[in-house]
């Protein structure tokens, strides 16, 4: 059983559902070798040229695709690839006659030891962003980027996986993703599921060697190496059973949600960026949960007229569903130019949603006044996030009210429409019921990260990140429960709700509204169709 | 009312106890001219020398006096005094006949804006130490650094105080200090306290002249300016006042503490160097609540022989007292060379406390043994910090165990001590019931922080870390009841312990045990003495 092609068997974390069956491909090694006789000086610097542009050209297409945080890292990439500081000697190198590829990694070498040997945090994540250029660019001097030399069907293999090389993964022709490292709540893993990209994390030592057959059950969290015949077998049965599964959850997703003892549930969906309702239908869902506003704040604040037609947009998809809209939430992973604090140690812990918002009131007013005037054209709702004491929603309250007078006072078509917090602090969610809110949308990613003291990115800690943790489920309980008292609406709109797994533990805590991505709107309405609700007397107590 | 010299109330919060009166000095300028005819080569070079050394002189003073944390910003800066590649430049502009002041702040104004234009979080506080340095040249060029030229009994006023500056003030002569930002639990105000400097911080937008009389309460967080007289007859009645509590308070200090109805509550001490017993009677307390430990980690992992020798001169120094031992706390805002993680983006959400202890066992495991050995002394306590899960409990018993019989199988005398928890991150405090721990302490500097979502160092949300807020009383309840409910001892050794105001609710939350700082303990007693107890019915339940 220990020969080095016998099965193997290793159990991580489920990031993202699925099956994948492919050959493991270890990232992180590619065809960046230096060897080789010098062309011509011409020659080489043509080379050296034509794999800078390359590089500079793949890098603006990932960061014109990513969200504001990938982007971000691929800006710092796209900024040294024209840094002639960093580029002359190796120019002055290749006119000397040496070839561009050793020019260029002697080059690279050289500085990513400086910024190592500074032995500073900031330095030696600047390092591993050289590295990682320095690879793309020798990739393209000898013809092509890693990526492109995957055999299809591969089965990624990663100590953990950046934003950044997520997205520069072919994901038509890969099967899934296994880390030895990684969170669920990771960018990687968020993105994983909004992809349909199967992905286990917090795999441990497993013992994986290039080329190994592996069988994922992602949702499952298990990897085996090398399956035997069985094995693969009892695999593939249980793939096209959850193939089924997908079929059924097919047949249900334009039909409203019902538990297995008949309890109507509300699905709504979760929207990131204006574009993603184009191909969405309106029909699988109750409306929408949540809206990020951050994509609109990309290049700095946006005009009211063009938050207003976002806003009105959705609102038109949405044929009469309620559309909820969450105020900028910026700060913490999501800094924004000239808008954000910048030099935060803990930038999670800092001046972010609303916290923000309230400091940067010009900013503020003008959403809100967008807002208001959206608001007369339909039931929009509008979620505040971040909020951690009382007095915040007052402030936001005021703020709102005041909004509409002005708008009202110039002549403006405006409403005042539902005001209603984000749970993701742990005091919120404690002390929901103190809270002024019109509703309540549990921000389960951030309220775990809060209840657990883990950042979502931190590799090694998956352990302590598990949705279910009774602390994060009882500080669920205890949000619906202030909503109930309260008679206002409690959905949750983190990761959780898109999770098949979750839905009858969150069922059982009294959760009636889920806002999931829209992908996951057929299982998840099949997850409720064979759960029960919390008992009626349960919830009446 | 609104004349310049007219009498101004502002509010702010406290964050170190104590009455202060005395004129505003705002901080940030001092005598840094650079103007003046330069006097010959010679002449400038030997100033510019003599005031290199004597800038380094103060910072290694400074740097053995501080902190951990201190101690690190300071050694940046002197080995930026040290640097040849930022000093030849200036070597060489005095050889050229310019002066001395003229070159060094031409020189770093140059750095400066380099790290500046950045536009990065790091290179922006590494530019603040930058400006820092330039003037303490500067300052000792023109015979001497600021703080020499502070009047006597100055109050001052400033944005906020980094440690460092904190440090370089000689508060032996001045009386206070107001901050318009800042965080009654940032590091500043930590070190307020400890050393009993009276401090005001988040004051907002308060207009305060250079020069003006100031008569602060800081226990109240009250400043006025420009008090008239019968303001100032009030606030010396009351200071007068709060100086005849201090005499009460030191008449109680040997005394036993108990509630105004008579039950007995248990005062233990906090010790953050083993120097600080030196000075201290065990008498005035019923043991050590919280032993730091990583004054022993900053040269590196120490051995099991020194750190023996720590822990067996504590319990002599305890004389039978039991004495509570915190393992590493190391990472968050406490990073150790060569021991923590680096780049991490929000370290107080990372791999800290016990997670970083389970992955370098090593390091872990010579502190078990070295304490297991110092447990045959004496009533010897082990505290594990950030514990988030019961497994992590689970796991450091075992290994404590381990270690007890690999050091009976040596034939070393040695004893598994009582094992206990920090309480501090919120999942812990609202399970902290089905946790295997021996003792509970709450730890309310990172409760307040993770329950909040505000690191202790962020400038301007000071509003939301004020530990009365009702979610964090309500998981100190929770904790105290577990503890009531498994039959285990629970007190607090953060902050919140040795602040007098937070005395009642804390008692009426049915908490028994205080740590405290040494210099808080006859007025925590006294505190506790006028107090009441949870009643008795209420304590049973």
């Amino acid at each position: 059983m220990t020969a080095p092609n016998a099965e193997r068997r290793f159990e991580g974390r489920s990031a993202a559902p699925g099956f994948a069956l492919g050959p493991a491909v270890h990232l992180g090694v590619g065809p960046v070798e230096t060897a080789g006789e010098a062309a011509s000086p011409e020659e080489e610097r043509e080379r050296f040229d034509a794999a800078l542009a390359a590089s500079a050209e793949q890098l603006n297409i990932l960061a014109d695709a990513a969200d504001v945080l990938g982007a971000e890292i691929l800006e710092f990439q796209l900024a040294l690839i024209e840094d002639d500081e960093l580029l002359d000697p190796v120019r002055e190198a290749i006119a000397g006659g040496r070839a561009a590829a050793t020019s260029w990694r002697a080059r690279l070498d050289e500085e990513i030891a400086d910024y190592r040997s500074a032995e500073d945090d900031y330095m030696a994540t600047r390092a591993s962003d050289l590295s990682d250029l320095r690879d793309r660019v020798l990739a393209n001097m000898n013809g092509g980027f890693t990526a492109a030399d995957l055999p299809d069907g591969a089965v990624i293999v990663a100590d953990d996986l950046t934003p950044s090389t997520f997205l520069s993964l072919d994901w038509q022709r890969l099967s899934g993703a296994v880390l030895f490292g990684g969170s669920s709540t990771s960018h990687a893993s968020i993105l994983a599921r909004s992809r349909g990209v199967p992905m286990v994390v917090d795999l441990g030592a497993a013992e994986i060697g290039e080329g190994d057959l592996l069988a994922v059950d992602a949702a499952a969290g298990s990897v085996i190496a090398e399956p035997g015949s069985d094995t693969l077998a009892a695999f593939t049965a249980q793939r096209e059973a959850d193939e089924r599964l997908n079929k059924r959850a097919a047949e249900l997703l334009k039909a409203p949600a019902r538990t297995g003892d008949g309890v109507p549930i509300k699905v709504l969906v979760n929207v990131n960026e204006i574009s993603e309702i184009d191909d969405l239908s309106p029909e699988i869902c109750d409306g929408i949960g949540l809206t990020r506003t951050e994509f609109l704040f990309s290049g700095g604040a946006p005009e009211e007229a063009r938050q207003y037609e976002v806003y009105r947009r959705l609102l038109a998809w949405a044929e009469g569903r309620p559309v909820t809209i969450r105020t900028l939430d910026a700060g913490g992973d999501k800094p924004l130019a000239g808008i954000t604090v910048d030099g935060e140690s803990n930038p999670f812990l800092g001046v972010r949603g609303v916290r923000l918002s309230l400091k940067r009131r010009e900013i503020f007013i003008t959403q809100l006044r967008a807002l208001a005037r959206a608001a007369s054209l339909g039931p929009l709702k509008v979620m505040v996030p971040m909020v951690s004491v009382p007095e915040e929603m007052v402030a936001v309250r005021q703020l709102l009210r005041q909004a509409v007078a002005a708008l009202h006072a110039e002549g403006v078509t405006a409403r005042e429409p539902a005001l209603g917090m984000m749970v993701e602090v742990p005091a919120a969610a404690l002390m929901a019921d103190r809270f002024a809110a019109d509703f309540y949308s549990i921000g389960s990613n951030d309220l775990i990260q809060y209840t657990m003291a883990v950042a979502r990115d931190v590799a090694g800690l998956g352990h302590l990140t598990a949705g279910d943790n009774p602390a994060v489920m009882e500080l669920i309980r205890r949000t619906v429960a202030a909503g109930r008292a309260r008679g206002v609406e409690v959905s949750l709109c983190g990761d959780m709700a898109s999770r098949p797994e979750y839905a009858a533990p969150l069922l059982a805590a009294g959760l009636t509204t889920f806002s999931v991505a829209p992908a996951a709107v057929g299982r998840i309405k099949l997850a409720i169709s064979e759960a029960r609700a919390l008992g009626a007397e349960a919830r009446a107590g």
